[in-house]
């Protein structure tokens, strides 16, 4: 009775907490003019293993369909979104502004924070060499953590180069060697000097010029100080730490890349991106060649932080009491009114509320508990007051006897779904 | 650069028409006090071979995980809804009113209104016997149409239920053979009446005897009359036509059935469902024996027959329009403003304004031209007249200079979408 391992039912609570995620995700997404878009949940194993690096290649649920074709589930959207651009490149104005929250699959160990099927909200900005794109992107990111309630004192944006590693590199004629020199870079925190030393040895590098660049302050990267000055405007300093050590383990990424990271002990990484001049050219077969940027931001690792963040926890809690099931209820007290009971219930919802009522007769103070239960913000009584109807506000207990037909001017318009 | 045969891609205009048709569907249901719930697209392949006929499992995308397991994507919902109702059961208030916009995944070769994926609107009312019950899904169904500008010109609910036949045949002691009988009328209007009188022999039934089951009036119906009296109630009857011959291929309904159909030459079904009483017991192993309904409504038929139908067309284009990708756009008529443009744009943002603005310089008539082209409703330009800024209302060219800080009380709220 239980799902495959690694895979989420939602149960109505659950999904309610999914589509919070889901709904403010898209709601932030269109405030900074992104459009959405979504491809197929199946696609050509061949579209997975053309990205360079192929990382997720041994995670991925692949089979063979009924008509021989190797096909997988989707472990990511850059190869799709590639794709789509693609095929349709010349019906778009640039830059493209463009968001999925896809749900995607990989095959790995199941752990806390990690199943094997999750939601990934992606934005990317495709046609734009600029900055001020990736300011756009990251402040975007910012403001979809700023919506969850969550604050500076929460996450922190680490934002780096990798442009300013290829040029260090260069200098010294090893840029060929970037990706390893990355991998190095990578674990930094982690090694003791004479190790370190010992491993920055091949690229003609001594531990002293690594520490010099480390310290090299953000205004002085290409980049960098643009960036600075535009989330400066955009009032999103507090949020950004420029930290060069920051180098993210895919290998297209071929500018800017930024992390965020849960403030508290768990140092939990909440979303990630950066610039992938390269990749579009590359999973296209060279037909669209066009900078880009995005960064993805998955449902799992948020989730389980809005819910030990107090404010985002009373935040999403508050959306959900908003979404409630119902709007009203009403109450049958005369059986042989229900004919009068369901032609008001039918008046009332084709004027977009959300109503409910027994389907079989049951006691009024029944009737009443299940309207409580149920979240209704009123009931309306059809008994023995007919033709007159009695209208009851459930959090203040207040009672009106009036007319069906004036109904609907004195209830609240329904509340609005995400 | 094309998705696999069968699959679609949501460039931003296509995502934007799915949308419609899910923020449609998701909205009735509530109004109907349905809740919302989803289950994985991947389930164990045994979930669906335990349903009686298992007529996908010859269409199913299975295959072996990569922990040998035999898996397949989900081709219909009603396996995952039994096994998620059997894990928890007693945490339910019965009945049950569930819904889910599930996308689904049949092998099965690619035509006209019909891929190898697609969304359907399930819903479904489970612990619940009475017609009450019956009434309110088909209601349901009937709304939902509605609800996409479709009238009882376009469509028709075709009742019939099997519960009649059933007894029809216990009375002449072929109880037993009712699946073959079934598949009998089902093909009637297609028979010729020689042909038919000896397909009924076998059974002991006469084509007279089956005429007189044909013609008699829905109220004489075990539950034919409560039905009726709910459905007059409501003031849906002109939407239904009760018929017999409906009997619906799917082996495992017990009580009533509907389809609906296009009114116009094609006849396609838009809609169906039923009552299947002893289902969850069957694909539960008996952990849950709940009476249940519920009826499956897909998104491509549907989008097929709003794009016919010029009234539910307008109505779609309505809805796009509103939720048009931005409200405004912000005019940097003087770079050396761009900071102070950066910091309109983020508090417009902040206060649910969707916004975009040029990432890099632009001449002011292509910057308009841009805001034209992505819908925005309004334009605020930054430039000589600083401290003050231009707002423009661009359907009626309305212009009006003011201080930043009092746009926001100028601007509309921001539009709701979905």
């Amino acid at each position: 009775m239980k799902p495959l391992p690694g895979f989420r039912d939602f149960h109505p609570a659950e999904c309610a907490r999914r589509d919070y995620i889901l709904a403010t995700w898209r709601e932030v997404a269109r405030r900074y003019g992104f459009v959405e878009y979504d491809g197929p949940v199946l696609e050509s194993m061949a579209l997975y293993e053309k990205k360079s690096g192929g990382e997720l290649v041994g995670q991925l649920f692949d089979f063979e369909d009924k008509g021989e074709r190797r096909v997988a589930l989707r472990p990511e959207m850059t190869p799709t979104l590639a794709r789509m651009v693609a095929a349709r490149e010349r019906d778009f104005k640039k830059p493209l502004k463009w968001f999925c929250c896809p749900q995607f699959f990989r095959y790995e160990k199941p752990q806390r924070g990690r199943g094997r099927e999750f939601y990934q909200f992606n934005a990317d900005i495709i046609g734009e060499t600029s900055a001020a794109a990736d300011a756009e992107l990251i402040a975007l990111a910012i403001d979809t953590l700023r919506a969850f309630g969550l604050t500076e004192n929460d996450f922190v944006v680490r934002v780096s180069t990798r442009a300013e590693w290829a040029a260090f590199l260069e200098k010294r004629g090893r840029a060929e060697r970037m990706a390893e020199f990355l991998a190095v870079i990578d674990k930094i925190e982690r090694s003791q000097p004479e190790e370190l030393a010992k491993q920055l040895q091949p690229f003609g590098v001594s531990l002293e010029e690594v520490r010099m660049e480390l310290s090299k302050p953000a205004e002085q990267w290409e980049t960098g100080a643009a960036l600075l000055e535009d989330l400066h405007a955009r009032g999103l300093t507090s949020f950004i730490q420029f930290d060069p050590r920051i180098v993210r383990g895919l290998a297209y990424y071929t500018g800017f890349v930024f992390e965020i990271f849960d403030r508290g002990l768990s140092e939990r990484a909440l979303a990630g991106g950066g610039r992938y001049d390269s990749l579009l050219s590359l999973i296209s077969d060279g037909r669209v060649d066009l900078p880009a940027l995005g960064f993805g931001m998955g449902d799992v690792v948020l989730g389980n932080m809005i819910d030990d963040t107090p404010a985002a926890a009373a935040k999403r809690d508050a959306w959900l009491a908003a979404n409630r099931a119902i709007d009203g209820y009403i109450i049958v007290a005369q059986e042989d009114r229900r004919g009068e009971a369901l032609a008001l219930v039918q008046q009332l919802r084709d004027a977009g509320q959300r109503v409910d009522f027994p389907l079989t007769s049951a006691k009024v103070g029944k009737q009443f508990q299940t309207a409580e239960q149920l979240g209704a913000a009123w009931t309306v009584l059809i008994g023995d007051e007919w033709p007159l109807v009695k209208c009851k506000t459930l959090a203040t207990r207040a009672e009106m006897l009036l007319p069906p037909e004036e109904l609907l001017a004195h209830l609240s318009p329904p509340e609005i779904s995400d």
